[in-house]
């Protein structure tokens, strides 16, 4: 138990950049030798939480399952990344409190990016949507999104360049989970 | 990846022994210094099934998660214990084949025991309840089980005592994942 194994845990908007960046993360852990699993969102959706909605209370069961599932691999010496929005605080710092009682590592990155560079990007076209009032629970627009206060690392995707972001999380995979 | 972990895929009626001879199996393990994780029915139907019910989708929503979580630990080398009843051989062998293709070792133990012995115990009380047609989905009595064609290990325990089963499960797993 506890070797060296920690979760990386994403949060953010949609189109923040977790994916992109988690992917980044991974691949540079693994060419590394490091056993890494990479939880996306939209994968643990169908392999977790199929049937859950986006209530508050379902986004909360939905994360909770992602950090019970982080945290067996953490404590077996695995790097588990993750790249839900989890936008509740509280049960972020749930998640966090039982993955480091069980002896790993946590770093919370936060992708910060403004909503309105998020709604000029809009890649999927949700921003349009969500703004014009059709999406009902469309986090940042029409369902909260709570900031991390203290999180290990922050990435402002509209300044900071993937190679940044990258860099940053590495450095402090390396300094919490003493590689 | 594939570093000798393996899934341990206990399945059989309620009161058969599943919980038992995996704790054993759990402990014996721990032992030797392997990474262990048991994933106990009760626990998983907590944290990965909470609202999920006992019909047939349900069920097999349910085995196919843990089979999801196993698999995502024994790939990176853990020995991922399960005792779910996992009554459908179907979805059974769909796990099998999933971790098998993961790269890990797949041992599936088949808790062989008649129901009238299961009766004459029921440690819970609920095979009088069942047998009585009072639980609708009560496996073995009132909702179908599908016994394993091809297990790996039978252990019966209305005759094996646990040492007997404990040791024909370590045996299989020291084959199947060449500790």
């Amino acid at each position: 138990m506890g070797r060296g194994g920690c979760t990386v845990w994403f949060t953010g908007l949609s189109g923040s950049g977790k994916s992109t960046l988690s992917e980044a993360v991974a691949q540079a852990l693994r060419a590394e030798g490091r056993a890494v699993e990479l939880l996306d969102g939209d994968e643990v959706r169908t392999h977790l939480s199929k049937g859950l909605g986006f209530s508050a209370e379902d986004r909360n069961i939905n994360v909770r399952r992602i950090g019970f599932v982080a945290k067996l691999l953490a404590r077996n010496g695995v790097i588990a990344i993750t790249a839900a929005i989890s936008p509740y605080r509280a049960v972020r710092d749930e998640v966090r409190a039982e993955v480091l009682a069980s002896g790993a590592g946590f770093i919370e990155v936060f992708m910060r990016c403004p909503i309105p560079v998020l709604a000029e990007r809009d890649v999927k076209g949700l921003y349009r949507k969500a703004l014009a009032g059709e999406i009902p629970h469309f986090t940042g627009v029409s369902d909260p999104y709570e900031e991390p206060l203290h999180p290990e690392v922050i990435v402002d995707s509209s300044t900071d360049s993937v190679a940044d972001g990258l860099a940053r999380v590495l450095a402090a995979v390396r300094a919490g989970a003493a590689l």
